[in-house]
């Protein structure tokens, strides 16, 4: 993905952001089109942000969750997508936790794959979601110093929008715990800190990541107090960074644990806000895939 | 809720009914607006009652169950409700074992809440249909008698219905297990029967409540037997009452538990249409509310 | 049904899989009209078919797993339906473990019922896929040679599609583990083979049946290797068949045991065509059953 494609994105999010914000949020983009979210892993917020934004847009949209999938009788991934692709959907939206499904799948089928996370690897919605955030509030991205605090190991949206942030010319900076930053980091000219307080001094952006502790093998972490005192974000700590800071974490949050609940409900908190962006980027991203395809159609036929 | 709203739904539920038994359903009535039914507890027939009612006037209509919902992640009710309040959710249909859940909810949103029923509290909607249905039945609420047989204590639906039936004018007789039957009862004016034979007496109304296993604590109860001889509603006990008695029970049945076959499918019992009418209501409710916000939208903007 | 109500079925579902490869895929159809799918079994694959075939025809459409279902309270699948009438259906679709549920509730409602799979019994829709397959692929289904590969005892495919193949004027030969041949077969006209090669010879339709591990009982069957060799269809034994043969498979398949890749995946396949062909069908069957009813209804009022 180019900047210019990252950039179009945006602003097309930013149009279905106000959109969003109408009294009737209904509109025809999608009328005719039909989105099968395909997920392998539960996410509730995922699943239902990528559903509404295609509601809101009239497509047709249905739900396919493992537990209750062709998965059971043994179907291959690429099965299961191809006979989704010939049930007529446009879309399939996956989230599945191991690594590089979505691409396994977008090799197979000729309808739209969108990637929403698959396992340690990525989660670009996410990424775009905290793009169009930071752009917004920021008014741009270019040159300014982002801080990501956690388990970046582990993390699907630390590597996402390490990636993207990058490309729009952000400069970043991590820390957590040294045994979950993965080694290969300082390649991407990613810089990684000792402290938390090395990290968020004179930050514009700082991310918090959501400690997932489901996801964690034993031996990599401390208790979760001890995880709090040393990395969680407080007051305090985010009183290093610039005056007029913005804070975002992907949610859920465990409050009292990666960050403490007047952080997140401080007045530097977009947090809330970031779930309307994720709308508005995934109704952004469903609307531009289709409309692809739709003029490509015109070519050939 | 007072006695002119309570008409208002009911009279609005009215239109709608007449929509329903209508060759095409499909209204615009909600067109551009989105509900979210969000289900810590299973409850089918509720939540295809909600989601047919949206559905039916053209909302967006999404589901979260429990068992996939971040909730397992740990994400606290307010938190959940806020995200869905910023994916753009109008209402959010709750229905929570805990008492009170819905009314913390929507003392931390701004989007509507609707309580689906919550713990042994409260479940309105139910109560609601069930005022639908006498005064659609009898004409009228004021005056009547009213006898509501079973297990008092652990009833949202008993509970719900003797507030909004006394608000209504009708005059309320409970019999059921002395364990299962709340100290405070007297107070509500309800008039509390040492035998369901003394409830039904010259009863206009017969509602037979669920008898609800799954939630009863062991040694309340005698055994199910025992609980059909002395307080199952069977043809014997109902020809006590009015002659044009009307039975109601809320659903689903258990077939000669709480109340005989011969009883629950005969010429007294509406315990299908209350179902028809469950969706009229909600309907109605769903209308309403929408219909406020967007009118108070008008005085903001 | 008759041969005449088959081939209108047939025709239909020709127009609607014109409507499934246009741009847009959605049609007013359904409108303002509401299917319940009532699954008692997970079959993402049957229902993720109807309920986009609902969704592409604008009907309202929702679903109800046996899990999250009032069936965990012990309501009756009679009880069941009837409730789903009330709220509105105009057509459930049922999938249900029992032999002949679906027709138990026909009887018991006026809503139509649409039977999606009942246990080892019928699977109707899946076998008119199958005639459409076979007819639009070869152009007529009379006069045929159309081998039946598996076991046949537990399929409900294989019931369906011998007495919708008969029905249409082609010949059947099955072959499978003689425990698993219902010994009833010889009066249907279906002629029952020793040998797999004996079955395919010369044959211009080669349907193979999923093997179903999860429904067979112990000692039915020899091991999944015994069983590819024996039974399984591999290229060598499909070349007995026409030059021009026609091979299908109701899906999910198990490369390897009753079908080896390159098989299923090879130039006689249809199998992701039968996939197309599935929603074509339902929609089919959706639009003329509404219909039929309003005519009904116009003939009522």
């Amino acid at each position: 993905m180019s900047q210019e494609e990252i950039v179009e994105i945006l602003d097309t999010a930013k149009t279905m952001k106000h959109i969003l914000k109408q009294n009737n949020k209904r509109t025809p983009h999608l009328q005719g089109k039909s989105i099968v979210n395909l997920f392998y892993e539960n996410s509730t917020r995922t699943r239902l942000s990528f559903e509404l934004a295609s509601k809101y847009m009239s497509a047709s949209s249905a739900n396919i969750s493992a537990s209750s999938s062709s998965v059971a009788k043994g179907e291959s991934l690429i099965d299961t997508c191809k006979t989704i692709e010939r049930m007529g959907a446009d879309v399939i939206v996956i989230r599945h936790p191991m690594s590089g499904a979505a691409h396994i799948a977008a090799k197979h089928v000729n309808t739209s794959i969108i990637n929403a996370g698959d396992g340690m690897n990525e989660h670009p919605t996410q990424a775009l979601l905290d793009l169009f955030t930071v752009r917004e509030t920021k008014g741009t991205i270019e040159g300014l110093k982002v801080a990501i605090i956690g388990d970046i190991y582990h993390s699907r949206v630390a590597r996402s929008n390490i990636w993207g942030l990058s490309k729009m010319g952000a400069k970043i900076a991590v820390a957590g715990p040294s045994t979950l930053l993965p080694i290969e980091l300082d390649k991407t000219g990613t810089k990684v800190c000792s402290s938390v307080e090395e990290a968020v001094d004179e930050a514009d952006v700082v991310m918090v990541l959501r400690l997932q502790k489901e996801r964690q093998q034993k031996g990599l972490l401390p208790s979760l107090r001890e995880y709090s005192q040393i990395y969680g974000l407080n007051m305090k700590r985010l009183k290093l960074a610039k005056k007029d800071v913005l804070l975002m974490h992907p949610g859920p949050i465990n409050r009292g644990v990666e960050i403490t609940s007047d952080v997140a409900d401080g007045i530097h908190s977009q947090i809330q806000e970031q779930v309307t962006n994720g709308v508005a980027v995934r109704m952004a991203l469903l609307y531009l895939i289709t409309r692809q395809r739709r003029q490509h159609d015109a070519t050939l036929y």
